[in-house]
């Protein structure tokens, strides 16, 4: 439904200006950097879920020839009882902290105890191993549900739940209960005609990144620390660094490499501090990489959660009510998403009456962290199959279902906030009138076939960015921007800049920049960046239009507002034959005043929320459960395709993400809180052999927040995945699976049980 | 002279913010760069200084294992006859082109002929053995004067004399002739008392900045190449070899390195252009690193001279008529600063009769480059002793002679221009009055001593600066730039934007950056950064500020012009209590729309002229010729002192390279003009040992053409300590020398003879 457009640069496919650099194996990770005098730093990681420390000895360690420093969390200064804002939300400095280096506990196995910076990283592994950890081991509880009962082991002495905004008072996992409300629910469930109610379990799942995160430090003498790492966000390293270590941000500065995935879990610091750290006693620049057993088991994933829901329509088949009850692993601190999982959870629909608990909950795991629309997709699994099945009991088609109760403009969330222009209702439109959803699904023997449907919502976010372009005398522009780009977003940027100036997307020159050469961007998350980065850049454009408007008008001797500058082009309203293409007007600069340079700094509203509504084909061989994935559409409301390769390629990754953590992609734990399958041979992402081409349908509904009707593409195609893939496997084997992963043996168990509850 | 100020920042002595990374060995140099798969180049030399290339044969080279790319004038682009403005001023491309590899003819014993890249120096060194080329040696002419005469050996078969505008008819080595013209010059001679008429001749000297040349060259295989070096104008390198390799400048990334010296030699390419075709060819990073002799014999030193001056004064002291007649050698290729030399050979003096002939010429040497002042000591050399002569005639005390014909405000130029504010009296006043010039010299036994005086001017100049700077919360702020850093710059930059916002030297961070990431900068030279970057950072300040009232404004729901920025707090004047310090505000910027940048780009008017009057006292041992520098100080007006130290240095610095040229420092020549003393050991340098300590005086008469005062201050220093040197040894032994340099050889040979013609 891409419709036409004014614009000459934005909707068009050029070759990202980082292409050749990433083809050619040019571009330069956070491994690849060498500095002279380097030494290695390796961690040693708890190999219990749950222990109190009771001594560390490093001696032995540090007297190890080749060793350069050796670090505990007594190396860090204490970061006593403080919440701050560090580029991302607000973070528990302590707990942030424990989480690089252990203090006083350990909460997950895996997390780190103490760390090493030798002459090699063999040198630095023996070490390791001479460090003498003396824990007390304390029982483990790794399952939300358990961890809620009374009696269960607790992680944290202090924790006390907070409970509808009002302190706890005796220990507790649960960190937090809260409440949505928006009608009376018990009115909804009166007027109902059809209540279904269910129970969903989600297994934790990692982001699955390529590039494992990496982290090297050198201090200067004058008390300054360059920092090369792999991270979503240089300022929030910096920020975050600065706040553990007692370091002055401007004493900091992050260099940002190219990353090799992040999907949300590279915001937060891991190796960081510990090089600088290691660096600073070692007087020598440090390198620290993690193995992918430590990414796994000693970075973020995303929570397990346990949901349940309730939802009621009446007979025409408009919804009624809508209750959930959410409780999410917050992993070895408090944090979960579960609060942006309840303001999604019944977001896609206009609901009269709703209710919403969420409880975010510490288990002996991993501290959980961002993923991809980051607590949405637990949810929309359970409100989606919900859904399907009141459209069943209704026999309703779920499409009419979705466009009779889709939330459109002027729907109010459950959680406040009234929707501006939306695109829910388009997804579904163009979703029933797409081939796929046309097409006839035909059976193949034991090899049972079904078509499932979901739609999803993610928030999207703006946040601050800046960018500066400077013209070049060849009719370039260099723009130097500090998202780091992880999905081709300096491409996206520029092409911005290109349209706001009439030039062209390959006349633009984009540099990610490190925290001294750019100003403040926060990371590259929550789908911002190509809104809100985009923006900073059609600003300094805007910057750059007046600047040479002001620099013709001296030209020619004319005042200033007898000039305009329009597609690309200065010229005098007052003489036609005044006139300049940009590129003839940037090679008079030199010699007319200086070069040009614009600047913007932004902190938008008006980000536009994503809607997705995805339709795929599966086949169950019953036989062994194996789910195959026949055809795959994702619709979705792109608000303006700047470049829409990467727009479809974004959508085509989410929903593969999607797919994983349908199917096969889990945290397995044994009885003592050990993860028993931390490689990628045996946590199964899915590969494009398992796959068919994930056809990606662009709906444009322009984000009248966006001077180019941008909205975040990124995230809400991990979000309708699980759900459609339940509700085909339904229409296939007639089972409703309520646990992710719906691997083989749970398939297998559901068809012998008969429910899709383990 | 220093006055008392109103500001805070300007005049103090911070640490400079690069000290650190120096004094640790941390700062990275080209010769530093180390890139994947790296090869190294080295380059092919001519061992004669005038001949046809008949042919070069490189297939043994090119099979020599190991050998990964060979390269000679042919694998550059035909240059065609075209004259480009490549970042600093009009160059003969082909004349540049065949300067970095020979066409057709060599001109200098060391012009590159060929270049090879292979996996290790050693091997690239046996390459270069095995190329063969075949030379029809020609007739050399290495003297100005002599290449003058009919029947002298022809560098160029193409070059008319262009004299007086109009071009030439026959071949010649003459490039150019030129007249500048005041006043009718026979009537000042009528009118004179004193006449006094000399000839001077100074030798080539180089500029003997410590670090040698380097480039490393990188492509991408998107057509795009990455050049580290060491250079003083990292844009004017991408413009120079975008012209000479028809590659757009878009496509270019210079790095600029740290800096080990450049005072002018280091902004013409000489290897960068090499580089970057060895690595094409090669498909890898080459780097390319010259030796010492490399750098004597291979890259541009400053011309010897040939100089005629006649002037007059009548009885009273006035100058009444000068005259001169300047033939400077150009190297190989025309271009000597023979028209700077002529527009301040007489610069000093108000003087209303005056006629200059110039003349370019080329010779079998190198082509000459830029060297501080550029053309200017050799002028005042003449000039200086002349005046002195007329002093001794008239029995005028020198200083009191300067005061009365010295250059003042409103004072014309033979050459045009009409002086502003500039500081040439007060530098005079300030020696006259100064301890050194009171104190009597005694005198040693056959140590003879004496004292000299003498005075210069430099130019200065503007050109474009540009700069970005932006502000954190912990209230720094970042300021970006492009002008490499040689004496301190990104302090006197940094300072300047520091006064401007009313915070402290050290809250501003600032980064020298690539040209991709920083607007267009003009070279570093010219004694400009301080004045035009700084200037630059100024107007990026005043950006900030704009933006800081209107974000207080907006955060105190006032009218913007209801607010004030003043030493460094931001008020409103309608309201006492609403008052921000710059730190205060930096902390809300983030939640309050977002970080504040400011940029500028400027190409100032307003240049301040630099003068310098310089006091000597020698000891002249006449058994050996040894002349000892007993006492040296070194007066000048500064503007405005940013950062005292660094004046001083530059001033220290100056006279030094100054004391050097007048006493040791030639490019000897054997008759086949071949350099016999290409090393710092043949070539003689002053070091400490050889030295006083020099002693800068300060003068700040303001440059009211800028914000803060600027002049520059780095080449002026250099002028006068030749004339001063030999005013000095006149009075010690009676003796007016007038070559360059007054090496011990050429004293004894002066003492013998009465005078100091050779």
């Amino acid at each position: 439904m891409s419709t036409s457009t004014p614009f000459k640069v934005i909707g068009t496919r050029p070759i990202r200006h980082d292409g050749v650099d990433k083809v050619t194996g040019r571009a330069v990770y956070g491994a690849d950097v060498y500095l002279p005098g380097m030494v290695h730093g390796r961690l040693l990681r708890s190999p219990v879920a749950h222990a109190r420390i009771k001594s560390i000895d490093t001696s032995a360690a540090e007297a190890l020839p080749g060793v350069e420093a050796v670090a505990t969390s007594a190396d860090l200064p204490d970061p006593g009882d403080r919440i701050a804002e560090l580029g991302e939300g607000a973070i528990n400095v302590r707990h942030l902290s424990s989480n690089c280096l252990a203090r006083g506990k350990v909460l997950y196995k895996g997390q780190p105890v103490a760390a090493v910076a030798a002459v090699s990283p063999h040198v630095a592994e023996e070490a390791l191993k001479l460090i003498k950890v003396e824990y007390e081991t304390l029982p483990v509880v790794i399952d939300v549900r358990a961890a809620m009962q009374d009696g269960a082991p607790l992680l944290h002495d202090d924790l006390r739940t907070e409970s509808l905004g009002k302190p706890g008072d005796k220990p507790s996992n649960i960190a937090k209960h809260f409440q949505f409300q928006k009608g009376e629910i018990e009115q909804g469930f009166k007027e109902a005609a059809v209540t279904v109610e269910r129970e969903f379990h989600t297994a934790t799942v990692h982001q699955g990144y390529i590039e494992p995160h990496n982290a090297t430090a050198q201090w200067n003498a004058d008390g300054t620390v360059t920092l090369w790492c792999s991270t979503q966000g240089s300022f929030s390293v910096r920020a975050q660094v600065g706040e553990l270590l007692g370091i002055p941000i401007s004493r900091i500065r992050v260099v940002p490499q190219e990353i090799g995935g992040g999907f949300g879990g590279k915001i937060r610091v891991y190796l960081e501090p510990v090089a600088v750290v290691l660096a600073r006693k070692a007087g020598r620049p440090v390198k620290v990489v993690m193995s992918r057993a430590d990414v796994f088991e000693g970075t973020g994933p995303t929570p397990g959660s346990y949901i349940k829901v309730k939802m009621a329509a009446d007979a025409s088949g408009r919804l009624t009510a809508a209750q959930a009850y959410m409780a999410y692993e917050a992993g070895a601190f408090p944090g979960s998403p579960v609060n942006m999982g309840a303001m999604c959870v019944f977001a896609c629909y206009d609901i009269p009456h709703v209710l919403v608990d969420g409880y975010d909950v510490v288990v002996n795991k991993p501290a959980t962290s961002a993923y991809r629309a980051p607590g949405a997709t637990n949810a929309a699994f359970a409100t989606e199959t919900v859904i399907d099945e009141i459209c069943e009991k209704l026999k309703i088609d779920p499409l009419d279902f979705r466009l009779k109760n889709g939330a459109k403009e002027g729907t109010r969330r459950a959680d406040g906030p009234v929707f501006p222009r939306i695109g829910m209702i388009e997804t579904v439109e163009v979703a029933q009138k797409h081939p796929h959803y046309k097409q006839v699904l035909q059976t193949n023997g034991q090899h049972k076939r079904g078509r499932g449907v979901a739609s999803g919502f993610w928030f999207n976010c703006g946040l601050k960015s800046s960018a500066t372009a400077s013209v070049n005398a060849d009719g370039s522009v260099s723009l130097v921007e500090g998202s780091t780009d992880i999905g081709g977003s300096r491409t996206s940027i520029a092409m911005q800049l290109a349209e706001a100036l009439g030039i062209r997307a390959e006349d633009v020159r984009p540099i990610v920049a490190d925290t001294d050469s750019v100003p403040y961007c926060d990371v590259t998350g929550g789908s911002r960046v190509t809104f809100a980065t985009g923006w900073a850049a059609y600003e300094a454009a805007q910057d750059i239009k007046r600047q040479m408007v002001q620099r013709a008008a001296t030209i020619w001797g004319v005042p200033a507002d007898q000039v305009v500058y329009e597609d690309g082009t200065i010229r005098s309203t007052s003489d036609p034959a005044k006139k300049l293409t940009f590129a003839e007007l940037a090679a008079k600069l030199h010699a007319t005043g200086g070069t040009i340079v614009g600047r913007a700094s932004v902190d938008p509203t008006g980000v536009g929320g994503g809607l997705a509504t995805h339709i795929v084909d599966v086949e169950v061989d019953t036989d062994t459960g194996k789910v195959t994935i026949l055809r795959y559409t994702a619709v979705q409301d792109v608000g303006k395709a700047i470049h829409p390769s990467y727009v479809e390629g974004q959508i085509q990754g989410g929903a593969v993400q999607g797919i994983g953590w349908a199917l096969n992609e889990e945290y397995i734990y044994n009885d003592k809180g050990e993860m028993t399958n931390a490689s990628f041979l045996d946590y199964r992402m899915p590969t494009c052999l398992d796959l068919p081409m994930i056809e990606p349908v662009l709906v444009e509904v322009a984000n009248p927040g966006h001077p180019y009707g941008v909205r975040g593409v990124g995230e809400v195609p991990i979000v309708p995945p699980p759900a459609a893939i339940a509700n085909a496997i339904y229409r296939a084997i007639g089972v409703r699976m309520q646990t992710l992963p719906m691997s083989p043996g749970r398939i297998v168990k559901a068809l012998h049980n008969g429910n899709g509850k383990s």
